[in-house]
């Protein structure tokens, strides 16, 4: 997302189409109106296919729990995203970009009155009375972000957390913390005047949701006999087609992802951009894919399936700071690197035993560092120490935040379940419904 | 769907870049191009993401019934999806919208010869030969719809209706029942004229094919088992996991199916109104699911995955008659009051012995009466009596006519597979096929 | 496809707003500009909807397999995408539209300097220095077609070839056999100066898929098991919910492989036959569907639920060598002769001892062949003996050039599992992970 909410005008000034107004009737300007829908079309698009990645993940997640598990992750995945619509619209977007003024007034005066799209007027009434973009779409668009950032921290903390800890984390993650530090690049914060270069959200989206998910598996702790005398229990998920199914779920989500974060599509330049974006997305998750499939069989002589459904993923989100600079040859090679990554950092986590039930740390925390840095390589506009400095201050910001609220959940409700809900499984101890009932296990 | 199709003329005379028109060489007017080729694209966007919907019933009702009915279920759903698109292409189409006149000589020479997509010129020999979209791209959306009226009704009725009788029920509703009502309201029909309100269907649809499906369950009756000494006996679906994916394709599904029905996105008023549509779509299917999340949890101190699943549905469905006037609140609030009504209404239903296999007619019908009401609160245009009066003919207009056609095959070939087919599952019975052969029942 | 990319000047020409262009102010031309992106945006939707086809290959293959070889088909299908994505960007596009020279040089600078897209400039420097869309674009949604011809391969030969065989015989036939043959058409070739007719690849695409896979099929011979004492044993799919999924993701995403195939959506005619398109590849697949149900219920007294997939699917590829010029019900017939082939040829392939796990022989060959025969009956220009030559030089070079491949892995590294590892599956044996480790065998 290259354009700064704040400067609408300069986003109109830079259209090339502007030109032709005098030449209309009545301040008509038809040019202008294809730009405009245009580019809510392509808010419009990338926002149901990043929608579509909410599915993605829960398909993922419900793949590599297991089958005992499997109901309360789907709760988890559908309740997050339902409070991310509704508190991301309460608080978060006012407060990433802050164009009008917050109050509860506002708030509550929005429920039946005129709510928060009409903050730019979108009648037909003028010749400048309407910025580059619906506010409808740009708000559909960027909601999707945020429920992304808090669909990742689910799968780490599979298996073993409470459903309403985790849900009302969800709620401060996506009401509060992804907000206030994607406001500091996207909404013309001090990252963003220091040079910082994300164009989808490497940094502001995947590392956050990983940092998120790191502090919470760490807090948490691992499952019970996950690390067992010193070794590390494999537990293999109980689905791998559904795996399989949330991975290419969440491809084709990412080409919503990255695309629309162009956030503009009504000239010749901007749709070329678009498709670049979509074809290095695209090379980039290959490149992962093939990466992790030729490591693990180097390594382990056979190739490990969820490490390159994973490899995948970490590509495409090894190239979501930079989409667009790369040749399609440098795409393949930052989504490669990003499914080395994972490859190394699986193991190593289980190393630090910490718990990571899907692999989300590696592939958004880590690969999102990298995609991050990787940005010098291509742009020129990038500075590896402002690269590094953004970083590390979302990392700060995002654990501390995190941290606090995961100490106060777990002093005042506690976040885990208990020993025995966790061996017979979240399903029938906390919720009373299991997933698939009438196939026993093995 | 707001524009009735009788006025293509009106619409045209809407567009605000007609001004233009004697500006351009030779005819040609590049504005009204535009519009033409963004409506037509909103058409087909729409279109595919509504066909989507029936993949999404396919999953949720495959998931929701026991692994011994999976293959009928999926049999069912996608030979009732073919069978819509036929005859509707052969007879419900013109019914609904009858710019021309039907004919048995018209559709066969339309088999061969040009068919009905020529009804309206498409060619660009001059400045006024084509409407506001493709006869097309109309043609698509439309069929989905109708589509989607006989997916409502497969699930209710799962598990016990025999294929055929189902199928033949299919073909009179999508080329007949669902066709006639439609015309009362988007054909420009006395229900239209009355000022009737129902944007995306809420009644045209979703109440039709609920009603439709109340008619065939009270015919049909309960399965054997589901009501025993008096008590409810709970029959849990074999995956939920599918569930959830049906629902989530719905939810994606259902921005085509509200946000094409604006009809128009060829103007900065029109692609804003969609946008907004998105955004409250979305928002009221949050709404849903939170609603029930929060009313199970309470009732019964363990929150309902397939209670949320259809929380999330109703909220959809409550929406789609009014999605584009409510703020982000008020939406959030009407979906939201949908989630309670699946939460009391499918044991309401329970209570009366009538069997709903996935609750779709606590969804589709009691959540569709809600949203149709609901309209008055938000679109001053909307007569609380008109809308009542709307929702009661065209509740016993389908009443009447699928009551009629049920009692005619139950009469005559029977609707009902036998006592030990039920029981041993209609996949062998009928179908000599497992969905799930290699997996042994619990 | 039906324009040549040898001729992008030519497709300027027929643009109709192209008029305007001395209207305009500095050589900005607004109408020119949305031809462009309207042109960009039908290969960018086109290409995420082909791409989702690899995930309905993915699940189509995974349900029809047995569960003991379903992470081994999930790891080929995953697998061999992300290689038709690199080698085509290496080598097969270049050799497909030699537009530039090709060169290890330029594909090596191309790596980190600029790439295969900047061979057309998309700048907005001067009026004419762009063509008719955007190369990025075009090579994503071409690149989709490269993928989906391997996809094909991939289910026949499913239970028993090895992993790394079959992925080097993928890179072969995405880098060089596709690109090479589909360059004879739709790079202008001879076949295209012939007269050939195809419009979206009946024969290009999924022929071609369909002799590799016959070819591969007679070489790596029959499963165990499957033809014992002259009677052919049924082996039935684990997981018929998957297989319907597939189908159901195939069947959307040929709306973007056909309507994408018009290769324009920026004029009005060309929304137009996209729109047509669309709606006559929906019906053509419901006439196969229709027609293997009728014919299954007919014939064996029971419906077969993979027939109807597979009858779906058929009627799609029949349609796919030309869904524009046919009458709906013209389209729907098409569909319908492709329905009743794959009722016959499924047990005709048997009675050869070919063993085809999917049917995707009896889909994309035959159904592929009969397609592209089918053009001469709705479109004038097509002529039969054309029409017939093509599909004997594309399925020679075919044949031959992939059977030279598989007799040279065969002779090399061989491409069969051995006897005992087939028996207990790939899963365990190749890659030591099961798909469903939790649920018992039947």
């Amino acid at each position: 997302m290259k354009l700064t909410k704040l400067l609408p005008a300069a986003a109109l000034v830079a259209l090339p189409s502007m030109g032709l107004a005098q030449d209309t009737v009545a301040g008509v300007d038809a040019s202008t109106d294809s730009v405009f829908i245009f580019n809510s079309l392509l808010f419009l698009i990338g926002g149901f296919l990043v929608f579509w990645m909410a599915a993605g993940f829960a398909m993922l997640e419900a793949g590599l729990v297991r089958s005992k598990n499997v109901t309360m992750q789907l709760t988890k995945n559908i309740a997050l995203f339902s409070l991310a619509a509704i508190f991301y619209y309460l608080i978060g977007y006012n407060l990433m970009y802050p164009l009008g003024t917050w109050s509860v007034e506002g708030v509550l005066s929005g429920v039946w009155g005129p709510g928060v799209l009409e903050a730019v007027g979108v009648g037909r009434d003028g010749a400048d009375d309407y910025g580059y973009a619906s506010t409808g779409s740009d708000f559909f668009f960027q909601l999707m972000f945020c429920a992304t950032t808090a669909s990742i921290v689910s799968g780490t903390l599979a298996e073993r957390i409470k459903l309403w800890p985790f849900l009302i984390f969800t709620i401060i993650l996506t009401a509060v913390i992804y907000p206030l530090q994607a406001s500091w690049k996207w909404g013309g914060g001090f990252l963003d005047e220091a040079g910082f270069l994300d164009f989808a959200g490497s940094t502001v989206v995947h590392s956050v949701g990983g940092w998120a998910a790191l502090t919470g598996a760490i807090i948490l702790g691992p499952r019970i006999g996950k690390y067992k005398d010193g070794r590390t229990v494999p537990i293999p998920g109980s689905n791998l087609t559904l795996a399989t199914l949330g991975t290419f779920i969440l491809w084709l989500g990412w080409f919503g992802f990255n695309g629309g974060s162009q956030l503009a599509m009504g000239t010749v330049g901007d749709v070329a951009d678009v498709s670049r974006i979509f074809a290095n997305t695209n090379t980039a998750a290959a490149g992962g894919a093939i990466a992790a499939l030729l490591l693990t069989q180097f390594m382990y002589k056979k190739p490990d399936l969820t490490m390159v459904l994973n490899g995948a993923l970490a590509g495409l989100v090894s190239i979501t700071a930079e989409p667009l600079t790369p040749s399609l040859g440098a795409a393949t090679l930052i989504g490669a690197v990003g499914g080395v990554i994972v490859v190394f950092a699986v193991p190593f986590l289980d190393k630090l035993k910490i718990d990571d039930v899907v692999g989300a740390i590696p592939v958004h925390l880590m690969a999102g560092i990298w995609g991050t840095i990787a940005v010098v390589f291509t742009n020129g506009d990038a500075s590896l120490g402002t690269q590094l400095y953004s970083i590390v201050v979302v990392g700060i910001f995002t654990v501390v935040a995190s941290g606090v609220v995961w100490f106060i959940l777990k002093a005042t409700m506690g976040i885990r379940v208990g020993e025995e809900e966790e061996i017979n499984g979240l399903d029938m101890a906390e919720l009373g419904m299991e997933a698939y009932p009438e196939f026993s296990k093995g």
